[in-house]
């Protein structure tokens, strides 16, 4: 999506250690009315499907599933992040690997939220290894609901989460797909 | 606001230990197109001012942060919580205690993204003790920014934290004041 290419060309911050800052407008700061022209891109990308609900995951996926699903007119499900093992079973869990705070989480969601007759559509900001991704999907599957596909603003290309995501039957519409960023410079997929 | 009021009666439910749930459609699902006429609430409330920034805390402000700003055509800026104090010199820092989770942690939120010539309006889902509403208002105050007010979706106005607040002089708009919970009978104060 060429709009947002030409964003984070001028407001995106390239870190060593491969690390994207978008800080101003998708993560820290929201630049919410450029979030609505994503969220429109992804209702003509999904056009057509049946969908009833947006899972995400907190934190920074929120803001941007909640614009999403107003355009979709839906509700949001954010699955939580827990330090400690929740064993109650009103809840699906799974578990998280997070490669730049180099632990593992578990997420949960109620099960009074994720049903057998949704078809879900994921919303998330970035996909690099895809864990979240992946346990995100894992949450769906466990209610025994339908996975519509994911939608993400950022891929990170020359990892290998969307392709694994893709290679599990699972559509991956990615708004944003870097190809390197090799000394600060980004390259885009197409 | 009767319409926030009915829905807590019907889809809120009460725990012990003073708990509100309203987790079908607040803070873990959220209802965007219900939120959608609470923002509208508080662009009623707020009309005729001036606001450059919705400023909230993560995780569960979000989402209604961002919906709020699309109604008053702002970004928002959320805080992020730390357990390990931040000594960067390029965020404000402030302390919020939560009583839920008896613990205290650092918010921190980039300079960048707090100006002096800013106009904050600061949302959050729920008011008590006021820690979370003192700690952001320190933010404010620590980068020079204007405080409008505050909107909050649901206060405890049997806690303190809202009439602390107004002492010191920051405007509280509450869309539901709950006087007492008392036996899980909701009564609110008017």
């Amino acid at each position: 999506m060429q709009l947002l290419e030409e964003r984070i060309i001028r407001d995106g911050v390239v870190r060593e250690g491969n690390i994207l800052k978008v800080d101003s407008f998708v993560n820290h700061q929201i630049d919410v009315a450029f979030i609505a022209q994503l969220a429109r891109e992804f209702k003509r990308l999904y056009a057509g499907e049946e969908i009833t609900k947006i899972l995400t995951i907190e934190a920074s996926g929120i803001g941007i599933a909640c614009i999403v699903a107003l355009e979709f007119g839906v509700p949001v499900v954010f699955a939580k992040k827990t330090m400690t093992v929740n064993i109650a079973n009103d809840v699906y869990t799974s578990k998280v690997e997070s490669f730049t705070h180099k632990r593992t989480y578990d997420i949960i969601v109620s099960k009074d939220f994720l049903k057998p007759e949704d078809k879900v559509l994921i919303i998330d900001d970035f996909l690099a290894m895809g864990s979240a991704l992946h346990g995100l999907i894992q949450l769906i599957r466990d209610a025994g609901a339908t996975i519509v596909g994911a939608g993400i603003v950022i891929e990170k290309a020359y990892q290998e989460g969307g392709q694994l995501i893709r290679d599990m039957g699972v559509r991956v519409e990615s708004l944003a797909r870097i190809r390197s960023m090799d000394s600060g410079h980004i390259e885009f997929a197409h």
